[in-house]
């Protein structure tokens, strides 16, 4: 980040910001933290960290936290008391804790920023854009991916049409770490993963199948109309999908793979989207962010590298240091946050009315929706025996 | 290839080998010619290289061939009427004559090598597989990738249980060629292959998706008992497909995705075959063939190089140079054409009797009626909006 | 970074840093500012940014930093004179001011985080290091690519002796952005780094070749006996070396090349370490720094990721997110920082005696010295047309 | 091979063709047989294929030769004194053996292939050169990498001037099959190669360090007119050098580095070439050679492809099979053999009066020269402690 743009933000207040969840064994939380603090926009001032009183105020202690609460509800109305009280709070939590959270902080008057899979149900995520809407509250949700800033190069370069009409979209996001019965061990992050009561009806859809496919909607904008998948558990005992498999039907003609998988030997985090159009195809792969490959046709294929002079001023604002430095997971991350503290700052200055403006480019309440109609459609299609379902 | 290796067949006669199709204009009667002669085995004594008399003389004239004829069926009956007739016929032409010309050489007793899809019908296939039954020939198909010898380490690798149960395939073909209307402009690869006359049901499908297909068959040996297929023509005016997406349900509960596309600008020949198993999972692609990515579960993914100590003897045997120097595609290829005339030098001594052993490495017809049944339930999966079609 | 880890430091009073340099246009200053802050180790209350004191003051005040100074003088004697006065300075000046800056807080009783490379002379930094040592003060310099977890691998397994005897080091280091004469456009980086009077002897061996040669040094722990160098300048006009080629003896008898370039088109930061020993190989590259290349000698090469199982506990302890999200520069830069908070807290509690102890895994003054002595020797050898220099 | 360029050749009678060493236990030989056979310009007619009368005869048998012979003097009379006598004969024997032999056939006035180095000296060398001169023959050194397409293409752009003015060369061959002591293990590969009876002043030098210096000076044309070696042995009692390091000065201010080893473990034929000058780079690796790497300055890296429109007509003459579709080691080798046989083809037609026309693409005697005046060189200079010496 160049001196200038830290200046930008730099003397106004930081944002203050509280969090619920992430505490003693989690691991989203403490990436949370880092990319709220990287770029310097935001203090951490309080938190409901865990779901039991005793861990929440250890977790709390830990992290040196000004306001340590027993649970999210207590923190909602005190902090909404306070003058000093947070702007912001993000969720961090299980996905069956996402929606009544969100909603205790909203209907307090904060922002909210919260993970991935935005709820557990489609019902419950259209409910909370109503509300936020209503309360004239930002609600981000943090499809992290996004921030990468080759990922804004794709985007760019397909909204500029240089990839001609968009055919075909091929995305994936492969790991392996439930290949055994990780759950069976103790092991917090796979339990509650492959809890249908605290991740809601997608195991690997939802966990990783999300991402997926906020990738391709993300950097293509195309609207999916039909889906036809296969949800498969191959560790015995699971109660969730290990494995997705899911045929696309784009409204405009475009045809699309998605495969998520959680049993994959081999793969980490393996999210890689391929994108063909009439005139050019687009390839990134996760793992190595800072490079897009692009092919336009009948020429050869181009690295073009984050920070060098190819990359669009779309991906060059959100990069914070030179080409061949890699930039990684967590300065995409906390693009996502120093975006909402722009957009915060904005709406601080106007009352929040013009809080959801859908111009915005990190991922929102709308985003989040999107993924809950396609975990819904897609359970529902695979449930049926591998029907073709609509969504509209 | 040692001394040795080409001692044991070096002395004996070379097999008499005719070729019909593959004359001016084609590409793929070149690439025959030189993998039958890179081992040795063969004399190219004979052919009727093109649909026209008058093309089929000039083109054996400018390959200085003993004997040429103006159209296969006098070929046919030629050569059988001679002590020194050919014992085995290349069949090199578009699709659509490949059974009536592997039909004339059967009777006339010679074996028969041809490249895919096999037949334009499973029907036809299935046919011919009688006929060379009944004949006592060889026939075997060109699905030459199964060649490489990282892919006979992947195939041992899957049988000796090294995966552990197979759950996850993926596999896919992309290239970009025909990402524009080139039938149009006179090209003759593209005019026969986007012809439905001469190609049959499949576009992609039969030209490149087969190949996918038989890949993730001989290397799991998995049996596909169901599918759902999602055929697309994006070029405007074509008259087949150029895009395939198949999601396959394999008998044993392992789940498959292959996509085929002609129109993926920045591809090649992007053959890559993917296979995770409950112990570990295997990656290869065919552009960078010499290297077998190997991940067994909770370990280091290991890069296993042809002529390498860890190659196995399966791929060693088809290995003819050092580790680090590329062997490519016509040697793949040429392994074909040397593992069908060792098989033919078997069928001299035994009278043919066990031509048609299953236990040979190289693909036959067996493989092509797999083939043809695959685009045969893809095409009507498609044409019936998508719904799953067995395969028996 | 898990919660416990946190919790380790969180409640600890944060350290007060003060930075000097780093100001408008400058490029480092801002990286080395989130690398304190991503671990939530520092404060940054006090600066004198720039050379000048009006741009000192108005770069201070676009951070919101507490106390400005128009000088880095006037801000020693200042923040001595402070009950909560800084504890530790950061310079991030042109090379030509390290030595004076660090001079002032050494003898103002601060520790010294110093950009690299150290001073302009071995003299200076020898110097520098007798007066650390007299008053007790850490002296860190941030050759930050020893903070990638995978070259903490490669460190560990090289004296585990997993390699077997070293053999054999190439290391490299190439960048292209001094392909034309960009120091005549007025950029600021590149003025002062081609300018002997604030960069030393050494423009490219200075910048980046130290990188190299300490990069080298760090993972292999040998030591240089002589070497044998070419500096070449090909930007005509250019006051100082953009190629450099150094041959290496080491005293155990191994064998190094190394080769730094700010004229390799294509290059970005293709800084890259290749070690053979008689039992295997390690291949890294900082462009991709999440994977470590390992050759067991006569088994497959393997590669070793960030955390996974098999990364060594010395590569585990500096890994924030778990494998397949990849961090970058920034966290490995954080991981000096997050080091040197861990020895200035140790610092704090023993009054500051064990403040110097050699077994720190952050690069210390001593490193420093180490890089001073192979510029002189290398410009040395280079001046008298290629002659072997012993280095002692 | 396109029908057409099949077409000028075919009906043409093939050149017969003898061969010196290449039996029993060898590995080049068969290299050198395939390679020959590949584009069917040859016929292998007689041999005396190792150094006693009964392996060379047991050896003729078993590849079913014509003509054997107990040894290469009777076999250069004998052929002489035959109206079909051979036209040409390839040497593949040890080093040691390539001067007598290639004085035999060449008194005996057949063209000559010989595998490198040329010879074991020098002044052997050029009275080769002499010799083929008087006696109008084509003498061929198969330095095969110059063989690869994309070498093709990267000696093209730097003819074009694509790169700018050259300033920086890259080169190094590594590999590991030499870490251990395998010449005590009885494998004659090793053995010989260690000898200095048998292999020259040179060990790895000679052996690999060879083609690297062919390769460099192929793609630049660049003239180096001094140079500084440290050539090491790593392995105990080994006889010869196992890594050489070399400092390049090149006549028109280009600087260089080579690297050639064959005790680093991981690495199996690993050659690669990096050429950089003031407009662009250039980067290449002989074990995926059917890309190159060509950065131009200040834009994205690009990937040309073989069989691509991108590769320029000099690749394309050389290129088989369509793009994708990887072409390796024996077609890069067999392109050597082609051209040879166009140049043998040309000599026949003008009684061999232009044969020695350096405007050939395939390297000759005189690359076989600068060989051997790099070895004693190299030589020299490590003898000499590494002193810089010329190279006129």
């Amino acid at each position: 980040m160049t001196i200038e743009a830290a200046a930008a933000a730099g003397p106004a207040p930081r944002i203050r910001l509280g969090m619920v969840g992430g505490g003693e064994g989690a691991f989203i939380g403490a990436v949370h933290r880092i990319a709220a603090r990287l770029d310097d926009q935001y203090t951490l001032v309080a938190g409901a960290l865990s779901s039991t009183a005793e861990k929440s105020l250890r977790s709390g202690a830990a992290l040196g936290l000004e306001r340590v609460y027993a649970d999210y509800r207590t923190m909602a109305d005190a902090e909404a008391a306070r003058d000093d009280g947070i702007e912001a709070v993000v969720i961090v939590t299980p996905n069956d804790q996402h929606a009544p959270v969100a909603e205790a902080f909203l209907e307090a008057g904060m922002h909210v920023i919260c993970d991935k899979p935005v709820t557990t149900t489609l019902a419950d995520a259209r409910r909370l854009e109503a509300l936020a809407r209503k309360q004239g509250r930002l609600f981000a949700v943090t499809h992290n991916y996004t921030g990468y800033p080759m990922v804004r190069q794709a985007r760019r370069m397909v909204a500029d049409d240089a990839l001609g009409t968009i055919r075909v979209v091929q995305v994936e996001y492969a790991q392996d770490w439930l290949a055994g019965p990780l759950e069976s061990t103790g092991q917090k992050q796979a339990e509650w993963r492959t809890d249908p009561k605290r991740s809601g009806l997608g195991g690997c859809i939802g966990d990783i199948g999300t991402h997926a496919y906020n990738l391709a909607d993300y950097v293509t904008g195309l609207e999916v109309s039909a889906l036809c998948a296969e949800l498969s558990t191959f560790v015995a005992g699971r109660r969730l999908d290990d494995n997705v498999q899911v045929m696309l039907r784009y409204a405009k003609g475009a045809r699309g793979l998605l495969w998520a998988s959680q049993v994959a030997p081999g793969n980490e985090n393996a999210l890689r989207l391929r994108v063909y159009g009439s005139e050019g195809g687009l390839s990134w792969q996760q793992e190595h962010p800072n490079q897009l490959q692009w092919s336009p046709l009948g020429q050869p294929t181009q690295t073009i590298a984050r920070g060098t002079a190819a990359a669009h001023a779309d991906a060059a604002r959100v990069t914070r240091i030179p080409s061949g430095h890699p930039e990684g997971y967590l300065e995409g991350f906390a693009t996502i946050y120093a975006e909402v503290a722009q957009a915060i700052r904005a709406a601080r200055d106007t009352s929040g009315s013009s809080a959801l403006n859908p111009a915005v480019n990190f991922p929102t309440i709308a985003d989040g929706i999107k993924c809950m109609a396609f975990i819904e459609a897609a359970v529902q299609s695979s449930a049926e025996g591998g029907r073709w379902v609509g969504l509209v």
